[in-house]
């Protein structure tokens, strides 16, 4: 697909506004759904002069995790390129990964006699986990020829990334998790599922002594399962498939993280959806290609909070004037995936998408919301199809 | 497909019952379709209530046959796994199919001289067909270590199956049609198109000699054709890939013998859409997928009679109550394919469907027609999809 799309890509001077409120379709309570109960006036207004749908990210009934909603987005194939979750766990830390990396999720446990006693090591506290981390990354920086980096997360919670001195071949990050899941079990061997993977597999093991070393006096951290074993993907880079100079404007580093993967830039930036806009406006004439991330959307569905993730959107929604002050070819205002507050969780419903440009139908949706979207120009569709309308228009 | 499925499965102690009226979709006659010209108050408030759409079972203008019809509905891809003719014919008579077995459909023929004068031996009447079918069965029960089952069917037909002792390969059923397919030809040689069909071409010769030595002197049935050659595909078992406990409720032989070929427990049982839900509740704490068939609707499809389609969807839906009473997580009301009356047949059309589960929009349609569930949040999708949209709701 990728390729298809190259060979047909024709440059221009246009620009692309890509806005994902991350997790922005619902499900009715009360009857409404978050994106009805919201007061936004300017993102119904867009929608009923835009061609509108709703897009599936990876198929029906399949909830997609952030990675493969974003890499959907972007025009990937979220089955063809399937993105491992130490690598996932690794970019939300904000771990700058290179094609040379494995990166793995790690927990810190107790073991007692060679069984695993708590899985989680009593949950301690982040600040007394992250001490642990640092320690381990002052004491261990290299296993052979190969840099580790250690990165904490929360609680008992840390990211791994070996990063060898080459690319490694196909499946090297084919090590089953050493995580025997149960309490009362001993950890599982480090086995390599292919012959690729047995540099991996002995780097590790070395590095868990290594590990142990350092940490095997901890009252309760005294262990360390690792898992989700990934490898970064090749994806083909977004600015040679689309021939479009992109930018990422996210708060949130899991999303940077996954806009580099596909060599996209992504400065760090803080705040929250002014300072967003302003820098888009800073940076609107040095790019063509703008993928701008708004996160609370989704937190709020998770934390089940109705009211809370309606009224991020009614307040995106008051920052619409300037955006349309830029005036952008092509505006995409659309999410990754669904979260119902209903279901406090990510949802397989498909995503309500407007799409804005000189060359659409309009007139068929009155809002932008779940049912309206439904009797848009576009249809129900898959999320890889999305780049290639927005790069049409 | 069914890989992913599997490996995304999570357990839980959630009901599913998809109920399959046979052949439901139509055409309009005098402007409505027997859907629209029903009167089903029950389901039309479920469709308002619920997730609507159409399935489309195999493809764009594909009219498909009961066997790929349900196996989509059951989640299988119908053109990866195809059921042959001569599997649906056994089953169809009741046959119990095995993973070992070679079925086949074969018509009585007149021959005189080498060539075929009757293609059906004058279509004898099934009485009299049935006796010398059991006499064939009689007098000859096993060729070689190869069991002989012989299942008596109307008029000029009859189903054979080869049951061997083990499992064969792939492609062991690739044998040509013996039938010349028109009179005045003489019958086609038993060739193997394949070698792992040669096995199954030799039994098959010796059969046809130890049959035509039974059956040499009837005046009109004579000789056999044998059409239709087939393997039972060795489908991945539904339980494995959805991990869920299945119970077909279905009064056809047919349709109970599709739901064993991916291991669902099929009990016979007789009677109409009463006994069919008496038997539902008799089961329901036992199991928590439910497959309930409803044959009548497309039976009165297929003679041309809209009026009694119409009337036999009106009375399923005075029996909505008591499916409403045992209040299952998810509820799925549609067909396997369209039948429409005006066609006498099978069609192409996508078919309407309804599913009923907390996790859905709801409110795009006001009744279970074609012309409604058009405007439903599931939109046309093919068939196969409706499996993992049950599971994830």
């Amino acid at each position: 697909m990728q390729k298809i799309i190259k060979d047909l890509v024709q440059k221009n001077n246009s620009k692309i506004l890509m806005i994902v409120l991350d997790g922005v379709g619902g499900l009715p309570v009360n009857e409404k759904t978050e994106l009805e109960a919201a007061n936004k006036p300017n993102l119904d207004n867009l929608a009923a002069a835009s061609a509108c749908g709703l897009h599936m990210p990876v198929g029906y009934g399949i909830t997609p995790g952030s990675g493969p909603g974003h890499l959907g987005l972007f025009g990937y194939d979220p089955l063809e390129w399937q993105i491992g979750r130490g690598v996932l766990e690794a970019l939300g830390l904000g771990v700058e990964l290179r094609k040379t990396d494995i990166a793995i999720r790690v927990n810190y446990a107790t073991i007692e006699n060679g069984i695993i006693k708590d899985r989680r090591a009593g949950r301690p506290a982040t600040e007394e986990s992250r001490k642990i981390t640092r320690r381990l990354q002052e004491k261990i920086r290299k296993i052979d020829n190969v840099e580790i980096i250690f990165e904490p997360g929360m609680e008992h919670r840390f990211a791994v990334v070996l990063r060898f001195p080459e690319p490694l071949p196909k499946g090297a990050d084919y090590i089953k998790d050493t995580d025997p899941q149960k309490e009362g079990k001993a950890p599982i061997a480090v086995i390599p599922g292919t012959s690729q993977a047995e540099i991996v597999a002995e780097i590790t093991r070395k590095l868990i002594n290594e590990i142990l070393n350092v940490i095997k006096n901890e009252p309760k951290a005294n262990y360390v399962l690792f898992r989700g074993f990934s490898q970064v993907p090749d994806i083909p880079a977004f600015a040679d498939v689309y021939g479009l100079n992109p930018l990422c404007i996210a708060v949130y580093p899991m999303y940077r993280g996954l806009a580099r993967l596909i060599g996209m830039e992504a400065p760090s930036l803080s705040g929250d959806i002014k300072e967003e806009i302003e820098f888009l406006k800073d940076n609107y004439n040095n790019h063509d290609f703008f993928f701008m991330h708004i996160k609370k959307v989704d937190s709020y569905g998770e934390d089940g909070n109705f009211k809370a993730k309606a009224d991020k959107i009614s307040e995106f929604d008051t920052f619409m004037p300037r955006i349309f002050e830029l005036n952008p070819d092509v505006l995409i205002i659309t999410g990754d995936h669904s979260t119902p507050a209903l279901m406090r969780s990510h949802s397989w419903h498909p995503v309500p998408v407007i799409l804005n440009s000189p060359y659409v139908l309009g007139q068929t949706c009155k809002a932008f919301t779940e049912r309206e979207c439904l009797k848009g120009e576009l249809g129900i569709f898959p999320t890889m199809n999305l780049m290639p309308l927005a790069l049409a228009n």
